[in-house]
């Protein structure tokens, strides 16, 4: 498993990891595999891992006083989990992250991170890359979230993100857009009558 | 001017920088004076600076094809402003940065940011504690945006940012918070007399 987090250290830094530093990523990072519907994280815990996935899907999600679960971020290969807020603070998470399939993972504790971090300039530039990418994404989620219509959302959701729709069930996609899964499923069907319109 | 970004940096790390290190921070930024209403940033053009803001208060926003403005950020005294996707790289940003008060700022170009990171490892470890700590709040904001009731969005507002009900108006607040400002002000309306209810 490990194999497939150098190549993703190498892809995202553009540089080559030599042995000798990515032995202490090995030896920070523990394989963990968990079954679909199993958990990584539950809400009231302090989140205790960082996770790479290296194979399978996850979700993030919270739970309203409603019972409703609001889902903040999908994971799959090649994604980062965690809830950074308790992981770094060691507060109680407001989150669940579940195993949406069957989940192998690299997990590293507060510690084995800084202390990875510590040891691999190149594993810290990464992290680095990794917090701007995010720091874009989240910017252009919120400002989708306060300014585009419902059908936008949709659109932008196809358009950015692909492999969601054909991994997540449409009550998830809609939970992910903060819509109703009514509300999804009609926009998913208007879109696809224009299209098909269009194609005539 | 310096010397409060100075401060900043010494209380964000809780360490204390030396004067030879300074230095590399002083000559990276550069002193700026906007005027209320004029724009660090214009939609179109490639964000040139990230900036601190030394004194005032300013907002980032972006405008929809119905002329809606739908306000992404706002920044005041001790936080930074940029886009930071055209800004690393240097594509024509959807947004607009304004000035609302008249304000002082240090700004930096991509150059110089670069160049002030490879010199001050303090400036560094700031860099990363901020993109940590924003990576939490737009976490934040995102579950708020997709799980929060209109209400519980105002209520979240009040208590996470008292200072913004203090210095912007209720347009640009409903705007924040992807609310229409005839909502905003209904809420405000409520929770204030549901406040004097309880105080009777």
């Amino acid at each position: 498993m490990h194999a497939i987090l150098r190549r993703f250290i190498d892809e995202t830094t553009s540089c080559t990891i030599s042995d000798e530093e990515f032995l202490y990523i090995e030896k920070g990072f523990t394989e963990k595999s968990i079954k679909k519907k199993q958990f990584l994280l539950h809400e009231g815990t302090v989140c205790k891992y960082m996770a790479f996935i290296v194979k399978g899907a996850m979700r993030q999600y919270s739970i309203d006083g409603n019972g409703n679960e609001h889902i903040v971020r999908f994971g799959m290969e090649g994604w980062w989990m965690s809830d950074r807020e308790s992981f770094l603070m060691l507060t109680p998470s407001k989150y669940n992250i579940e195993a949406l399939e069957d989940c192998d993972l690299l997990v590293a504790t507060n510690e084995q991170l800084a202390m990875v971090k510590e040891q691999s300039l190149l594993f810290l530039k990464m992290s680095h890359i990794l917090d701007a990418r995010h720091s874009i994404a989240s910017q252009n989620r919120i400002q989708a979230s306060i300014s585009y219509t419902a059908e936008q959302k949709v659109l932008e959701l196809m358009k950015v993100y692909p492999l969601f729709l054909k991994r997540f069930s449409q009550a998830m996609l809609a939970s992910y857009l903060g819509l109703s899964p009514e509300t999804f499923s009609r926009i998913r069907k208007q879109i696809a009558a224009n299209n098909t319109n269009r194609q005539v």
